[in-house]
């Protein structure tokens, strides 16, 4: 039949499989009386009997094909279910008020959970989670309900579903879903990173995928096209088999390139680094090849809670990257906060134009506690692997004489506490405001490094919000603008013997890499899974010979003609 | 005694004269039961004669101080008191609710006023005004209560008030009203800018002038420093008037160079412009010496209304200022709205950073019937004078030849309408994005002329909302970073022999005006009221030693050393 979905290519690469629809099932426990409480509460037992018996096979399953540490979550979640605390008001309730297990259950439940989710307490919030689950377990028996459960998936299946929530895809298991294609969702949803993560191919956002599609039906994904194609034809799956080899072998290929170190067809060596957001994220940039961490985002450890992370809290974050780095160098951007990145405990202004408010190092400086408590946390953690720091968001040399100031202060209160602190910390700055490239020449003499954020440096430097619709237009990586400010910064460096990274989405965009590279980029970095591609490209590239050429595009009128001329002339 | 207030110096120079306080009386219209309601409606009667009576001897007094213009405000509120559709329900009133005429007056005016504001039309939401102003007057009447009336003083004063609305200033007479203060306001306040250009000199925001100023007090304002000084010892009013005699002398200097062309000590000519919003302020701009238009902002155009702005009315318009500009020339930019600047009637999206968004041209561009309307009426007009166009916030090459196209496209259609166009338009852009800053070498081929937006650059070069408190620290002028686009701006202009003007505040900033000299800045535009300042300085100044020194500033680490250097060396 042939009939085509299109949606978003959330994660790239080709399946091909039978559909598992992964429905949540309609769980309404309504009151009833019953009459012989006896055996109501007897029928409640039962359904725990059931759903702990349920829970130990998921969990064997889950450690043999997720690992131990996904399996966990199962574990816990059989505890809940022993705990006679949340078991035994279930019973009283059904005696009393002689009500049906669901509903009693229901309700007990609903109390423990808003109870512990109103807690200041992270771990008690989890709980909360748990609870909710295993509710759902219990009274899925108690009405005959299947909970459809993933990681009991045992047949290849292209997953079709509404979303994907967290606790979806901690149970996916790789070996079993090809892909997997949802109604909602866009390429920054949670279901598409996490696809991106496991590399399974999936197309999100298909809107309905979950209506159009029914159990067992072939189906081929597309996640490079956003294409979904039910129930396909012979001569079309033949023809996605040999894409799918192409695209395998391209895999293949790259993979041989895991620990092969970066350099150009010419010999000429740069760094590609990765972005991370959290300590687990670095065995994806291991995985991957990764150089070394050219960003390591901190606002995620100030974010999901509801007060300021503690210095212990931050340094076993930061002691966990650099240790894993193993003498890898990582480069830690401290917090960037503010803008349209709000913490809840922190009360911050309502801003007009947030994107030019009071954030990153400015609010630092004024929240001297909050930074330095970081400062501490990543002096102490030097000590452990090849940490560099850079502060994001600076507009002024005085900004950047503050901030190394207030790192050199809390280094010898360290050093006079005993504390062993690294001697070979670089210091340096994100370049993402037009006023530091400009003045990139006086930098350099005071800075170790500097790291070009593009995402920034392109909205400022056109004036035009990124996120707003209306004048996306602007946002062009491609502009000779934003191609001479990067001239500037890189010439500036170098002239003082510094290096040159780069953090945005730019350093990992195919058109781009050339450029870059002959610019005289010395690091590259980018979101993991773009690491590999990236290693390809620039092995096939001179940067003798496109040295030569780049600064033609400097003198171009527009973006269009940039990136027409680098796929003529580079790639 | 020698009490010192010290608030915001809004208008410059010295006042000393006795205290007038200007009290808003307190007109409770209490509701009362009235047994003799014939002589209710006497004493209403007798009220509104009085009243009349004091609008007449107001409104002769005015015209002779203020001009008949401004005195004619009084013949309208005249006329409102003799209209029986107001007089009649206020007697229907007392006689059938037996009331008393204070509240009666009240309700039949409040009704009328909320009647006229909510209609859609300028000059019915105006008598609003009228009706609100005469009924405080015959209730003041009625309850025994004197309104004070700025237009009936007679002697020397400085007038003390919790701020001035603008029929207060309506009613000024600069012969007696030598200075006034006020409680509340800023530099930028409706009666901050009405002191200057009434050329009072005024300190605003005291917070509590109007708390510790008694009638009759001496005082002395020195609107330079925002100092007021209440009953000064004689020492100090002796220097004070000599302050005053040196800065009657600076003023009397500076009205000598009205009809002097600008140029520097060593000969150099520049021109001096100013930046208008309307027609009427062309009068401000000749009497200050302006050699020209250099930014006239046609937002007001279509402020204040419910509908865009007619071809005819924007025609009018800009004829009226060419005309009087008597073919000196006159800069206009397109319509720069969107942003902060909202219209009621265009139901523009809600933004998250207005200042990165939808504004300018990238709004005209997209909505062109409007920009094309607007083209129209300036082509017309160009028969009158001497005009020069420019478009706002051009950020790309493609949109300054987009919209170029549009204006020639228009241009061409209305001449084969047999309408007379000038054939001598020149048409630039404001530099005022980075992005146009770095690529003016390339937009200079196809420009004829810049003009530099410094609110606008100065905030997205160093991404800091200048609107924004927390972050006003980043509103630098002097950065380096500033001063080189500025340069690179300049230099690639002249390279192919065009011009540059700035339009922003910093064209009119005393350490900044030898720096742009230096630089080679062509054309100043200002506030009107800058200009003979502004030529005062650079007659002072020689451009070609200024212009030896003047690229030091650009190798500066600080926009403080630059300040600093400038004082220094070049003032």
């Amino acid at each position: 039949m042939n009939q085509w979905l299109t949606g978003i290519g959330a994660s790239a690469g080709i399946a091909i499989a039978k559909a598992f629809r992964l429905e949540e099932p309609d769980l309404v426990a309504e009151k009833k009386k019953v009459l012989d409480k006896g055996s109501e509460v007897q029928r409640f037992d039962r359904a725990i009997e059931k759903s702990i018996g349920e829970l130990q096979k998921i969990k064997e399953h889950a450690a043999g094909t997720l690992g131990e540490d996904k399996a966990a979550i199962f574990e816990a979640h059989t505890l809940v279910l022993n705990d006679p605390e949340l078991l035994n008001p279930v019973k009283d309730k059904i005696n009393q008020e002689g009500i049906n297990a669901e509903f009693a259950m229901k309700e007990v439940s609903d109390m423990f959970v808003s109870m512990f989710e109103s807690m200041d307490n992270e771990y008690m919030r989890e709980r909360a989670a748990d609870i909710r689950d295993v509710t759902k377990r219990v009274i899925g028996h108690l009405l005959g309900v299947e909970i459809p459960n993933p990681s009991l998936i045992s047949e290849e299946v292209i997953i079709v579903a509404e979303d994907l929530t967290p606790s979806d895809t901690a149970q996916l298991n790789r070996q079993f879903v090809k892909g997997f294609t949802t109604n909602i969702g866009g390429r920054t949803s949670h279901s598409a990173i996490m696809a991106r993560s496991l590399e399974i191919p999936a197309v999100v956002g298909t809107k309905t995928a979950l209506n159009d599609i029914e159990n067992g039906m072939m189906l081929i994904i597309d996640g490079q096209e956003g294409k979904v194609i039910i129930d396909p034809e012979l001569t079309v799956i033949k023809e996605y088999e040999e894409k799918k080899a192409a695209y395998e072998a391209y895999k293949a290929e790259l993979a041989e390139l895991v620990n092969v170190p970066t350099a150009s067809a010419d010999g000429c060596r740069v760094e590609l680094a990765a972005n991370i957001g959290t300590p687990e994220d670095v065995d994806g940039v291991l995985q991957n090849g990764g150089e070394g961490i050219g960003l390591y985002r901190t606002e995620f450890l100030y974010m999901g809670r509801d007060q300021l992370p503690t210095e212990e809290e931050q340094f076993t974050a930061y002691k966990k990257v650099l240790e894993r780095m193993e003498g890898k160098p990582v480069v830690v951007r401290t917090l960037d906060i503010g803008g349209d990145k709000k913490l809840p405990y922190l009360d911050l202004p309502k801003e007009m134009n947030p994107f030019l408010g009071f954030r990153a190092i400015r609010l630092c400086l004024e929240m001297q506690d909050m930074f330095r408590t970081q400062l501490r946390a990543l002096l102490r953690a030097s000590a452990y692997g090849h940490l560099k720091i850079m502060f994001p968001m600076i507009a002024t040399l005085q900004e950047f004489r503050q901030a190394k100031a207030v790192l050199l202060e809390e280094k010898e209160k360290l050093q006079q506490e005993g504390i062993t602190v690294s001697d070979s910390i670089e210091v340096g700055m994100m370049v993402e405001i037009p006023s530091s490239a400009v003045m990139a020449d006086i930098f350099a003499k005071e800075v170790d490094f500097f790291s070009i954020g593009t995402n920034d440096l392109i909205q400022y430097t056109l004036a035009a919000d990124r996120m707003n619709e209306r004048v996306a237009y602007l946002y062009q990586p491609y502009n000779p603008a934003i191609l001479r400010l990067i001239k500037m910064v890189i010439d500036a460096a170098h002239k003082e013997g510094k290096w040159v990274g780069m953090c945005g989405e730019m350093a990992g965009t195919e058109a781009a890499i050339p450029i870059l590279l002959g610019l005289g980029l010395d690091e590259f970095s980018m979101s993991a899974s773009s690491i590999l591609p990236a290693r390809s490209i620039i092995s096939r590239l001179s940067k003798a010979s496109i040295s030569e050429r780049v600064e033609e595009v400097l003198q171009m009128d527009t973006a269009e003609e940039v990136e027409q001329f680098v796929r003529t002339h580079f790639l």
